[in-house]
């Protein structure tokens, strides 16, 4: 047996949904009554705006407007539980405007903290202490580390939705090909790739934020990334920058691309009329 | 020839059927009527409540609410045999609850027990007395063999839904990559790496319930995972873990991965009015 | 130019077409007068039964109903020519239960029986006469091969459906990949694995009817493999112990999977009740 | 700088469209006017007979009707320019008929003569004549040399729709695998290649006559492949064979095959009552 | 750490839209009223009008009539920002026409301008004035580089759509393979290549107009390309000859193509009632 087990230890915090729903702009464009149409916009702004401000701080909801066919609206939430975030789809599909969104797309993930920095400090300190891998002192080694960690990292793993004008969302896993398996490379050499990505991101930390989610046994892929900034150029620049870099060039396998422009809950009529 | 065949044998339990539906929100808008909506209601009901309880006592039938936009509602169903549960889908097909479930995904498998430990024992018992393979006698020795194990393992062949908050569905295969190619490996190699893997899956028992089916001939998977626990969080520690073991990192080829949430049956009225 | 060519022979039979449907329930539900129902029912049970009992002898057509969402009605034709399926496809058409039935899928290729052993012993005849590969007198030699291989095998190149609870459907190809290459191998090996399969095909004859199609130039896949069995946990041990064979391991590539239970005709008004 | 440019000379002629639909029959049903459905089939005969005698001499249209639930109608158009076949499409929108055509699929392309022969002599004489590549002189020579070509193949770059009963359309590319990338294999090896595939298809050509049409930027695949032959078995034997063949089995990567009988225009009407 | 980083600069300029829309004939015919089909079209042409003259000068949008199944109608927009884009998105969604126009498919990128060559000279114009990577004077010195070159570039950077007959366009990736991975490839060699790469283009600069667009984190590709010319199969003339080019051949991956012919405002209304 290895010195410490290969899979980094991780914190999770917020459970996260992305929604994205194509608009059936023909079928509002049967709503002849103006009345109508308020009632409709007033209903969906009212249930949403509890969602933006949830009783129990930690709860976030951000609409955005889409590009492309791939849908015209994203709903980001993020709440204390995958229950939380399931209501909150209930809770949608009751209001009437619910009847003009076809959704396209979604997300299910949860906040995540990768430590490969600490793990290794965590697994060395165990080892250190002659623990035996997974009896029980070695786990409450291991869990009061982590407990730790999420004390200090609360902002981080409970974050708000940032306040930047622009939205890019994809999903991503790390490539278990024939040759080039990152499951089965050394933890040490995922560490020193893993932190030398981390310095391009660093690079950019004033102009974009970035939430990573993990999703494995949750969606599709194994991590979902959010980004934010006030230049969607800036994307472009990151990610192309960050493809060059040895854990992307050979271990990163992308999912599809969304983008969109954050649309505060007051501009929604807006919106609804055309106007962004 | 080898000394044994290459494939293990296996023990078959419950046929299973796990049906994805999304619910058509906008037509239940449109039942305006309370009456119909109560009638609608108890009629699926009744029905369900005679898939949870049904005469033979090893039937089991379970609701769950699911997560994103792959589906809103998802049914699994263990019985005694495709008819049966071929008869479910029939039935169902019935209720006027049906004409607002858009099917969307499925899978149809059977509870399979993989031996490769025992499978070893009894082919070399039946190398050792000489037999030869697939003769009348050494199919008769294997035959017993597997139903002695039938006998002592009709628990977990025929298991009940487990009692948790949170279901994980996931389909994978075995990789026939150009060098990675399980089926290709030597049995006792396998035999290790299954083992190993077990391992990892035991120190989660507690946690987790798995129900391993398969559907070789069935679907288009070889195999579905579905796992059960309180914490959703879980899910994503075990199979990351578990992604960094040998038989997974290098042979584990998956599909698509659904969750949710278990809707007790008389919750379901709560849940067509937006109340998980 | 080596000894002969490296194509095997095959013999060709009846053409084949599988349908896959899924049902509209809720359309059916709508026809609220029992007359209808009762008309529409009639009218295709007459229609279903001519194919049944076509004039030819040779005709025959099926009804399944088929488990999970990708389908809920299999039909499978066997004919003389795509012609004559094409006009069952149009006769079905015309139809009012055809109103009914949405496609999901649909199979054609034509009977076939690869000939790896007789085409060397016919390869090699030829060759043994001295005659010029594709020269009139090598095609002549060939074609009278063939001609009596088909009076022969009459019976399995145009079979009856056979009269089995379950069927299995899957569409397969060879690989063609850069270093498992099945149209690279040399035809000895290739007879040689095809032998060792077809071992294992016959230690299941007695549980497994199987009829291969052939379909390159007709469908997406080269083969299209039907099974017929009481039990279908069968098609699962068969399907796996194959899977562990060199051809299949290392030469095989699988489609989608389809599964069904024989539904008489008979039996079809009351299926429409939800009656299996 | 090699002796000659790796990129084949071509020779195009007729533009081509394949449309492939599905027929709505529910839709048809539902036309309960005997007269209505006869305006219906009168306008689209006219229609389609103008595409078929066309004042140019060169255009060509022809229908099909399909097997399998790709779809029920293939139409094939020839004629002189993407222009005119795309004002094709919208005389077609124009018609009563379209309302029940659902596009399924369709290809773009044009018809192409592949010169791996004749490249290589044209590019040998202007190598002895001294000139240097993509020079003026060097493009004029090789533009006389495809002048000359396309003079003499006139027949061949503007065909006329075989007059058989069967037609089998599929897409193909040429593989740019990591080792097998056709791209980078020299011409001299292509063209040798190329030349032992010509002669398998010239041993089929009194059973099949092929077209083969571009579509590198005008459809999704490199190369269209347009079969006709009155027994569809031959396409199976045909394509198995070259399937055997080094170009087809190291570099082709074949997309969707499509298959349908030849539907006179005055059958139409009889077809849309269900009659072959 | 290497001379200088492996990412070439590039320049952004306008944020390109490609939107395409399948046509729903049958809706408009069902639109008997002529003065009705009339105001539908005045609308849009009045909105589109005001699209492609924008008082912003660098604002363009042009119309086509595409070819195939994929689409009927190819809508490009330049504009000066993403949010510009998504402010045409929903413009054009008010429109009456919109409810006829079904999207199939779209490509949100930005013009961008790759520097392979000048990125060297000012990487080692940095690094031979001793800067460090990455501080803030190597940054300025970057950065005045780039607008240096943004100034000279306008025109390319802000294109007008070029007066031509016909459209293509797909999207494309650098392959990132085990063997072939175009980011792990060293810089003098990626420039290299790409030069050699301009070269064929250059040969075609007189017949075909290219514009380059970036999509990373805005699509699910990494460039989209739009070439126009007044021949398609000049398309097919470059694009074949580019595929045996060391770049495209080893590091190219493409998508889907789309090609479609330019309608002009003032036909538009002629394009519904069938006329090219």
């Amino acid at each position: 047996m290895s010195e410490f087990p290969p899979v980094p230890l991780t914190l999770e915090g917020s459970s996260v949904l992305h929604q994205f729903f194509r608009f059936d702009w023909k079928a509002l464009r049967a709503v002849n009554s103006l009345d109508e149409r308020k009632e409709i916009t007033e209903e969906f702004t009212k249930v949403f705006a509890g969602f933006e401000k949830a009783a129990d701080g930690k709860s976030q909801s951000a609409i955005f407007s889409q590009l492309g066919h791939k849908g015209d609206l994203i709903f980001i939430h993020f709440r204390d539980s995958l229950e939380a975030l399931n209501q909150v789809e209930l809770t949608l599909a009751q209001t009437r405007l619910h009847d003009f969104l076809v959704p396209t797309h979604s997300y299910v993930s949860v906040v995540e903290l990768g430590l490969y920095e600490s793990t290794r400090k965590t697994y060395e300190a165990a080892a250190a202490k002659g623990l035996t891998q997974h009896s029980p002192e070695w786990n409450a080694e291991i869990a009061a580390s982590l407990e730790r960690g999420a004390a200090a990292m609360t902002p981080r793993l409970f974050p708000s939705v940032p306040d930047a004008k622009y939205l890019c969302f994809y999903p991503m896993d790390r490539k278990r090909d024939e040759q080039k398996n990152w499951y089965m490379v050394p933890f040490t050499d995922r560490q020193r790739m893993m932190h030398d990505h981390g310095m391009i991101g660093r690079r950019y930390a004033e102009q974009v934020r970035q939430i990573i989610t993990g999703s494995i046994g949750m969606d599709d892929w194994e991590w979902g990334v959010t980004l934010f900034a006030e230049d969607p150029v800036v994307f472009k620049k990151l990610i192309y920058e960050m493809r060059f870099d040895e854990v992307s060039a050979e271990y990163a396998l992308f999912g599809q691309f969304f983008i969109g422009l954050r649309l505060q809950l007051d501009k929604v009529s807006g919106w609804l009329e055309g106007k962004l």
